[in-house]
Order: C-alpha cells, then sequence, then structure tokens
C-alpha cells in the first residue's frame, strides 16, 4: 500500500489533496479510485485514506503507526568511506531506529568539510524519508552530523543504554550486556499484542521510550584511546562476536540485535 | 592480522610459501619479515604463522578457528535483482552463515539462465571467499543455487529449525520460535568461553551443529501459494517484525536476530 508523508493529517471524511512529490509519486504509482493509501504525519499517526481521483483522496479516522518500535534506538556511526553512509541510513531506517547520528574518529578516511556536508545530509535525509515511507514507518529519522568525537560521547551518553561496538572486545557481550539491566528484557510479541508482563523490565523504567544508543566506527575500528574516554563517558564496551564486521555491517547488526532482545522484531 | 585459505596447512616448524592469488594478496599486503599472519584450511582450521620473507612463512601450531559459529545457518534467498545477491552473500558470510543457497520464486523479477547463473555462481563464491578472509572465518561458505522453490522448501526443511519469514505473518515471531522449542535457548557468551549449562538447550538436542535456515523472498515476497507450501513441507512462517523489510535487508536481519538468540554474537 502507497505511504506519503504529509505535514497535517486531514480529518475524518474530509478530502485530502497530494501534493508536490507526493502527487508526483501518486502520478507514479498510477492510484486508481477506490484504492487505499495511507498519509502519515511523521509523527507517528497514520491515516488510511482512499483514492477519490487522481491525487485527490478521502480521509478515514487516525491511528498510531503500528510499525514504530517502543524503543528509542540511536545509531551513531563514525563517517565512512563513499556511499557506504547512504546504505547504512537507509538499512537503519527500516531497521527501526530513531536517529542516525554520524561523527568524526581518529580512523576516518572520509571527513566531509562544513560545505559537503550540508548536501550530504540533506541527501542523506531524504534517503531516510524514502526508507521510512518503504518499510512502513510512522516518523522520518532525522539523520544528523556533531563535529567532533567529544561530542558524539557526549551524546551517546545521554541514552539509557548507550553502547559502543568494539572489534576488540572479548569478554562483555550483548546478552550480558542486557542481563545486567534486569529481567525480563525480552517482551516475546511485543509487536503482536501478545500479553507481556507489564511494570516490569529495564530495571522498573517503563518499556515505553527506553533509549539506547550504539556506536560503531569507520573503517579503522576505534583507537584504545577512543574507547577509554567512551568508557569514562559511561558506554559500555561491548562486542558484536568473533568475526570482524565491516563498519556498514557492524551498526546494522547491532541495531538488529538489540531490537530483536527488547523484544522489536 | 592477513589471513590466507590454504588447502592443506603446514606442519608446525615447517616452512610454507604462498602461492598463486595468495602470494599477489601477500604482496600487496607488503608483509614484512616477522610479521604474523595465519593459514587456514576452509575446514575450520587455523594456524599461526610467522612471515619469513616475501611469501615464504614459518608454522605455528594449528588450532580451532576461533570465528567459527557452532550453530549452521543456511541463508535461503531468492533471486534478487542486480547486485543484490552480492551484497547479502558478503555480508551473510561475515554474520556466520554456512552457506548461502538462492532458488526461484514466483514472485522472482531476476532468473538466471544456466548459462549466466554459472558465472554468477563462480563470482558470488569468490565474493564469499574474500568475506570469510575479511572477517576472519574459518570456512568459506558454499554458495550455490537450486533449480526450483519446490527444492528450496525441500532442502530448507532438512535444518533442525526451518523457518520461512514472510511479510504478511502477524502473530508468530522469532522469539516465540524459540520458546516453543525449549529453554534455555539463549547462551550468554558461548563464544567468549563463558560458563555456560551443558546438556541443557535446543531440547536435549547438541547446541555444536545445531542447524536452522533461513528463507526470504524476492522484491515481490512470496505467495499465499508459496507460504502455504512451505507451511506444509515443515517450516515455520514467522515474522520479522511490523516493519517492511527490503528484499536484501531481510536476510540478514532475520540471520542477525538467530545468531543473536542463540548466543553467535
Amino acid at each position: 500500500m502507497a505511504r506519503f508523508f504529509v505535514d497535517e493529517l486531514p480529518a475524518e471524511g474530509s478530502e485530502y489533496t497530494l501534493r508536490g512529490e507526493n502527487a508526483e509519486h501518486a502520478k507514479v504509482l498510477r492510484l486508481r479510485p477506490g484504492e487505499a493509501v495511507t498519509l502519515c504525519d511523521g509523527r507517528g499517526a497514520d491515516c488510511p485514506c482512499t483514492v477519490v481521483e487522481g491525487p485527490r483522496l478521502l480521509a478515514g479516522p487516525s491511528l498510531p503507526c503500528p510499525a514504530e518500535p517502543r524503543v528509542r534506538a540511536s545509531v551513531w556511526i563514525a563517517f565512512p568511506k563513499a556511499d557506504k553512509a547512504e546504505h547504512v541510513i537507509q538499512k537503519a531506517v527500516e531497521l527501526g531506529a530513531a536517529e542516525i547520528v554520524l561523527f568524526p574518529s581518529r580512523c576516518c578516511v572520509s571527513r566531509p568539510d562544513d560545505k559537503s556536508l550540508g548536501k550530504k545530509l540533506e541527501r542523506w535525509q531524504k534517503i531516510a524519508r524514502s526508507a521510512a515511507e518503504q518499510s512502513r514507518r510512522g516518523v522520518i529519522p532525522p539523520v544528523r552530523a556533531v563535529g567532533s568525537y567529544e561530542a558524539a560521547i557526549r551524546g551517546a551518553a545521554e541514552a539509557e543504554l548507550p553502547i559502543l561496538f568494539y572489534e576488540n572486545e572479548e569478554h562483555l557481550t550483548l546478552h550480558e550486556v542486557f542481563s545486567a539491566i534486569g529481567t525480563p528484557l525480552i517482551r516475546p510479541g511485543a509487536h503482536t499484542g501478545a500479553p507481556s508482563p507489564e511494570g516490569e523490565g529495564f530495571g522498573g523504567r517503563p518499556a515505553e521510550g527506553f533509549s539506547v544508543s550504539l556506536m560503531t566506527g569507520a573503517e579503522g575500528g576505534f583507537s584504545p584511546e577512543e574507547v577509554e574516554q567512551a568508557k569514562a563517558a559511561g558506554l559500555k564496551i561491548c562486542s558484536l562476536g568473533p568475526r570482524i564486521l565491516r563498519c556498514e555491517t557492524a551498526p546494522l547488526a547491532g541495531l538488529t540485535a538489540v531490537m530483536y532482545a527488547l523484544g522489536e522484531l
């Protein structure tokens, strides 16, 4: 079913006309009268509509988007080479990331200057929007950048569970990180509405809105000093298993494992 | 550390000379005398070596490759468009897949003929080899293709836990699949050698060599009939969460979640 992000959802029973890029997209899709489409406000609310004719739609009652995770996962990646950032942004949005933040680190080969960064961010945000539409997300995750590694660890450390994945960490696994926070952490079938113990989990914190941040390095990984800095800032230094993952694979594997562990897949 | 797949590992204390592509690769890496490299037989055994000079190495004692998962995960993907197969193969090898099998399905846009398939398989196998080297795997996962959807479900059904991920499945989650097999399924820190309850798990089956197969569709997904056929063959029809994943994202998300659930990350 086609999905369009709009600024404001129409009231139930009213008509709405798609405009601009949405209207063009609708033309490409050759929507037919009577076909079902969904408008989304990008803030978590969906409005199912029926095509009247061309870009004109008839609005049904709005409802919360069922595809939004309860957990807020921020994905922090060191600037990678070439188009790897695009890849990670597209997939991270599909997998349920709340935001994607890029940062410089010692081993970064690619460090865009301010001018090219502005253009890149614009392009990356478009990729996030289109991935959100395609994967039926209810929000468009923002893509942003911070200017220093220090700002990145400060920002990542604000989450309730901040993690840095480090290829040389041989002891602490994600399982152990979750065990240490308290059980039950796994809420089977959270998204299918299956019963789950209320009021438990996350050491007494509400599961809704629980925040995690996941930091991964660029091609060269992190330096031992950077890892120490992150640890001092409160991040948990964690392994992603004994296989060495590429810099574009690690953030997505980490995000998937965390979403699974928190009952979001 | 550089890693080379060779046919036969040298005996401890003997000299070994890299040949062919390995010798060329060693030249590019500009290995220096005294540098540590690893030879691997592609069947799970590693041999740490020291560079004597150029392609000449001095062999240490062989040992099991620490990066090989205990679980045997087969990744079955419907032929996708363009270079998406290459992407999935590379990442699935990094993430610990035991093999990758491609198959035709009703919605496949791309269906290579026999001649082009032979060339593609050769190329895909090279990608698997190079991903195995890079991620420090102990085996080179085979990449193969089967000729029909029926052959695919028969093959996938041979695993102890065969799963088909279906975007329209709204009830059964991976968590529920694992709960149904029996607990404890999660062995925290299996790869770090942390203590784990022996003799338990997998309904009494030994965890070592436990086999799973993960089937995902092409761009158009599976038809309801195909899903019924798979169910009849014994596959569990399972959701990967409420967000719609692209056909190149789904197999990797499924593999990551399964590897995490089985204590391999």
